[in-house]
């Protein structure tokens, strides 16, 4: 028999819970343990407590599994949360003082000094980080996140543009689904023949995590890109995938070519070996009026990041369009994905007797 | 009997054209008196050749009117014009030379550089090139053209920040309804649940037009706005509203609320009694989550347009978020506004006693 | 200075509290006197409490008006409520015996056996069963209901087909807007690129209100038609406007032109002069593939109902599609059709010296 | 080496063509082996000539692919067609007159008398119709059909209902994604915050092809149902997924636990090993609020329909919702299983040492 990591989920009800459930069903090396959400929800069998949303059928196991209180007493050492942040802001410690490994998608510590924010195709030895953790050296627990669902696209999109030719300056202006605000979420008649042009700390959200993620570190801390940054965030009436028009000033001019070829040969994680991963994280399309979220959301599992219609631009040097699945990529996926990397790394095994007994 | 100038219309069938008709009912000036479209749609009932895709009645006059061959023999002097560049190319300076007022919504002779692009709030002296037009000086006729739809809602917003504190450099990312590409236009299959990255030629009217239209009349001839000028145009799924996310560096600096004034104030035709002049052309909205197409495309009847979101920019200067009716401010009721113009200042009148007998 | 009857709005901030709003702007006989909304709304100014999701600007005089607690003790005499059923079971009642006349379109008592449920073309003398009511003995107060927003455009079809031919068997299956479920209502992940065929209780509402709207007041009750009746409910992504394809069975039969003649002369309110009664309720359409939501939800000012594709049915006698306005004749417009109507007769005057002084 | 049949497609470049290159990739028998489209692509690259609108790539074998002329001296045995009928009606008795199998989605020949019109789990044995096609008797060549999309799903849900206790109406009302009309199909002018209660021909087609397909093989002709039929068919904004409100008499009673059983039980092709035929082709939901096409379009690979909202007619006996996905099970899938039905009972084999040299 295989024996595979359980795993905990935290704010399993919501709609990035149901894509941990979907996307971990027949996962090589993982496997749903224990599912958490609010009060309300606890005690009740998942497929009472949750409204399934997602387009594959809830599994049977876990329909029956009953939600448990949010307490990291009962819960697998692996944890993954997507909560909103200020519950994960309470919680997520408490589980990472218990010793567990919380890797998470929630917002609350993605900024904080010494909690890693990472993309494994972009900055993985940030992981190390989680060595200066406070919990880690007490329980062996510690926290990690993955970035907002936005700025995933665009940092996979510029991380071999800034490795090659560097970046100085971006401009972002995205086009969001509305699974990106959960369930409910957007009001259909907020979004019905119409666009908004707002989402409440998007673009903060935005610009900070894209220069850390794309920053270097340095001793024990990431010092972000020195980049300058600005993002425009709108929603529109589309269920799934963030589509971003990126313009860019490099430091080091580059031909078109040489940056689809910077695109073409960026496989950081080859030969690694995460289930997770796609073969190709980031995939040229030539044709003109690509990427769209209809037809490219999936590529990869869902997991790839389509980038097109590269051309000058008349202010900066060159702009393009990213493509990403916001609920896999930029959200679900991008945990399991954090995850898989931890464990080629060792880092999801207990580090001291005293952990989590 | 009050006597209204008898207008033609071009292109009567069409989406624009349509919106013609619908603008022109009970206009104070204007009265349409003859209807051309493709030959198809020659010699019927009006009411047969188009497929009405407005929310208001056909008007019963019209609908009996015959389509006339889109030839200038039966015109009248002044005609509206909404065709496809290639046919705009080849027919409106058959209908000029033969002594017609062609007012044009195509983009055929936009840039052409004896031709006005005009929008009466921003450059309506450049309407006087007209006089330079070799048909005005042979019979009077002549062509005036307004602008792309989506260039529009900028252009308007950043007039009063050009005259106030100039605009060095301008970044704008559209997110436009499907009404702009015309009927039939954008199929279904690519635009439900999507966003279309690409509009064919889009980017470069817009980022050329705007610098025309805030260009400086020297002598006979236009000096563009000396700006660098960034354009990324997309589709998305709503019917009727540009939504226009906007960066831009200024000359000199201004706060938010010199901006804010700079929008308030700007009323270039106030007194002039055009009838589709809006009274506030450009409408600061303070909501933070607006302009948004379905709730704010119909200020001022159509004609105005909305600003919201203004806010500093990490790249340049300032962004803010700039809405606007295409098919009425940026179509239709661009031609019409710029014909109440040219009524304004005599230029409807035929000036030879030859002219178009 | 004329006198406009003040009329106090229960339900003020919600998707039909706001229509009220927007058609009581420039009413001849009614003016916006008061706004009450749920505790948490009341104290504030209107325009803070709501979030105003219309295409028209909220008026700056109602934006101005502070909330008040839903309480009759402020209100004027009369009353126009939307509220939720549960609210309106114990609200409603209490302002009836004060003395109010309560012009609800809330569901909680339409089909009360002492209570009018009321389209005036069609039923406007169920409005005599007011005097039956308790409160209106004591205190001059009373409830008047309107209809379901789904039902409404049906009856208004089918009451000069059971005139003139009586109809036995109705299939109704609607396809209804998103603004039927108020604010926020349907969430956004529910309704892009999907369908929902369930509405809690509509069809049950549909059937049930269909019956006694067609129905004979007998003494001082409701007589049901004598006909049998199947609805099926669906939401579709459509912002404004439930279209319903019916077919019905008839007692005698017609022909087609005969039903559309029925249609045609279809004008029970003429000369009436009630200021949003549509001149033509009905409104047959010839082409194939009309009424639709987005073209001709608008008619009458959005009072109208449009009818079309009337053909042979193959299990009953015929069918048709049959389209209104679900928030402003399904909802707004039917509760200010039954004021004015209820002025007309008189019943918005006081009667006794006692009542709501 | 395996020997997969190779298969040509006619009709390549379209909606459903692309759906049949998508659906055999991979298949365990049949492989694309020539693709034929109209004479403006022939010639030309597959992935030059068509538009991809899939949501998976196009695989690059097929993309690569030469387009053949429509004419059946280069073509394979077997044809799988999607072409409109008036092409159809041409094409498909040349190709079968020179010995191919024409399995088909088109409308062409689906009512005429000696042509198959099949849905495998219900009709298998009016496939023996095609001995009685003068092609088959000179060439070997046949014609066989299977159904319109919208009347799929209705069928599926019925043949157990119908073979357990008669059906003797049925009601019908469908909502249908915009996939069904092919590409371009229907504008989104036409679509986006809206419903068109009109689709040309399909009430039509399914009111007739619904009672051949339920019909009984006497000697070499069906005789249809005999039952009262009434289809009401509208579009919706919706890409795929056909929703249809049913209603039925039965001709013995039924208790709604029985019927579900019938569904549940429904399994006519077990063991018969056609790789496309889900293990429940009829899916009962019991959720209140679905089907839904976003979530349950894809049950079954694409190939299930999916049942739910079972409950008492007020004018019929039992009404309820069936679902199942347009171009997968309706069109594309339906031509596949079919040719799988027809492989397994041997008749994909030339007859003749004449045939199709």
């Amino acid at each position: 028999m295989t024996r595979k990591t359980p795993i905990g989920i935290l704010g399993a009800t919501g709609m990035v819970g149901q894509r941990y459930i979907q996307l971990l069903e027949d996962h090589p090396l993982f496997e749903v343990a224990w599912l958490a959400a609010s009060d309300r929800s606890s005690g009740k069998p998942y497929g009472e407590a949750a409204k399934w949303r997602l387009d594959t059928a809830l599994p049977e196991r876990i329909a029956k599994m009953t939600v448990s209180p949010a307490e990291p007493e009962s819960a697998p050492r692996v944890i993954f949360a997507s909560v909103d942040a200020a519950i994960a802001r309470e919680m997520e410690p408490k589980f990472a003082a218990a010793g567990c490994a919380v890797i998470s998608n929630s917002s609350a510590f993605r900024m904080a000094p010494n909690v890693p924010l990472v993309i494994p195709e972009v900055n993985a030895g940030h992981l190390h980080m989680i060595e200066e953790q406070p919990w880690r050296k007490e329980s062996g627990g510690y926290i990690v996140t993955n970035s907002n669902c936005t700025v995933m696209g665009p940092v996979l999109a510029l991380k071999p543009i800034v490795d090659r030719f560097g970046v100085e300056q971006i401009f972002a202006t995205s086009m969001q689904a509305v699974s990106g605000a959960g369930y409910p979420g957007v009001a259909s008649m907020d979004i019905l023949d119409n666009v908004v042009p707002y989402i409440s700390n998007e673009e903060e959200k935005m610009e900070e995590e894209l220069l850390k993620l794309l920053g270097r570190l340095e001793g024990h801390a990431v010092k972000p890109l020195d980049a300058r940054m600005s993002a425009s965030c709108n929603r529109v009436p589309v269920v799934d995938g963030h589509t971003v028009s990126v313009s860019i000033k490099l430091t080091r001019p580059a031909t078109r070519d040489q940056i689809i070829a910077a695109w073409g040969e960026f496989r950081p994680l080859a030969g690694q070996d995460l289930p997770s991963a796609p073969d190709q994280p980031v995939q040229w399309e030539p044709q003109p009026d690509r990427p769209q979220p209809r037809l490219d959301r999936n590529r990869g599992k869902g997991m790839a990041a389509t980038v097109g219609r590269l051309r000058p631009c008349g202010v900066l040097d060159w702009k393009f369009t990213v493509l990403s699945h916001n609920t896999i990529r930029g959200a679900a996926g991008a945990t399991i994905l954090n995850a898989e990397m931890l464990a080629s790394i060792g880092k999801l095994e207990p580090v001291t007797a005293a952990a989590h007994a």
